[in-house]
């Protein structure tokens, strides 16, 4: 299948959703198709400038290497020269820390990625969860 | 005022509405604060990949610049090189035809921008027009 | 409110005029609006050469992530893949070392930024809050 | 001589004086010394974001090349590729209209430069020129 435009939407419902039940700081999401465009964008007010850029940096990270953005920070750890290399690599938009997961449809397709900052990551990454099951599909966050 | 994410919506809205009673092409809508930065964006379902890009471009063209993006083409068709200089030195992002339009307040203060892109450059900019009026602010698009 | 010139002229006036009484180096301070734009600058004699741009991605970086540099440097200490990612991601302009204040308004709401750079990191903050205060304002270190 | 800091906020000064008189829209005013880097800048209120941008992209273009902007127009008019080409070369900031003038000291000795953007080009080199004349220095504006 591939990711529409109400699919994208109803996921950041359902990550705002998940932030405000939880008492999160503002958020910014970001929802992009398998291909690593944008598909839908919301920075709720109070938000800082350049948080689009973070949180599409999640991930766009995330989808055009193949793995959620805590796998990416795994790999940071690890070998910070590869991600470095990595971002400039692919143009400068991957930011290796949770919260950038990667959207998976029933047969297991990868359709697209979820990218959320504003928050600390973990609970960045648990709403981008949210709002990915909130649509019915499956989260990958490593 | 400050442009918040509801009434960012609602012009992201109003332009779709505007859109579908036309008959428009898919459309790719984004809406950016006084500062430039990505408030809110929904790209229809059949957008092709980048107009994420082509509609950030107009609405950051014309709020970097202070006009709307209907003035940037009557400039680029006069002196093409100052507008080629212009794109490099903000950065990159600005696109110098309609549907790029300044959102203004009831004051006259310029509180943010919006950018469309999907059909013709008429068509985009009416579009534009319509979700700003939608939200009761004024549009400006030269 | 919105940082206007004759306010960012105080700001630089009262850095200056701290730096001068405590005996610092000639500094650079840089004034952004809340958007992150330019508003007012000023070198000293006997700085080097890319004093801005130093001073500059201090006062950037801490208005496009929503805090001081001081934070961002706690970030960095902590991550620094992270702070090299998030300053590719929002386009190069971010300097993780004290000296990058916020500057917030009596209702708390977020105005603009100051940025210095020349002296030791901590003067250059000391010098930051001292214009901002200067001006009435509140500054924003970490 | 070199041109210092007092002497910066002297041609300031005396281009934002001249356009007051004058009438003119709020005006960028961008000083650069002989290197090309930034001494001083004031954005008046009521300059769109990117005035920064578009005055240093004048007096950096200037100063880089060894002549006013108003020649590099010219050169545009010719060969526009050129210019384009040049403006990559040097790294994206000359812009080729006028309103970037040359500063010169009373030897004939290059100094520095004044970039100015806001009102028609030939208005922002007439408040540039005014400036360093106030600063009893030569403007070099073809």
């Amino acid at each position: 299948m591939t990711l529409d435009l109400d699919t994208a939407r109803t996921i950041v419902a359902g990550a705002r959703a998940h932030a405000a039940d939880a008492g999160f700081k503002p958020l910014t999401v970001v929802v992009l198709d398998a291909g690593g465009h944008v598909l839908a964008v919301e920075r709720e007010d109070g938000s800082s400038n350049k948080r689009f850029e973070i949180a599409f940096g999640k991930a766009h990270g995330a989808v055009s290497l193949g793995m959620g953005s805590r796998a990416l920070m795994a790999r940071a750890e690890q070998q910070a020269y590869f991600i470095a290399a990595a971002t400039s690599a692919i143009g400068g938009a991957l930011v290796p820390v949770p919260g950038g997961v990667l959207v998976n449809d029933a047969s297991g397709a990868l359709i697209g990625a979820v990218g959320i900052s504003g928050e600390s990551s973990d609970n960045d990454e648990a709403a981008a969860v949210a709002g990915v099951e909130t649509a019915g599909l499956s989260a990958v966050t490593g």
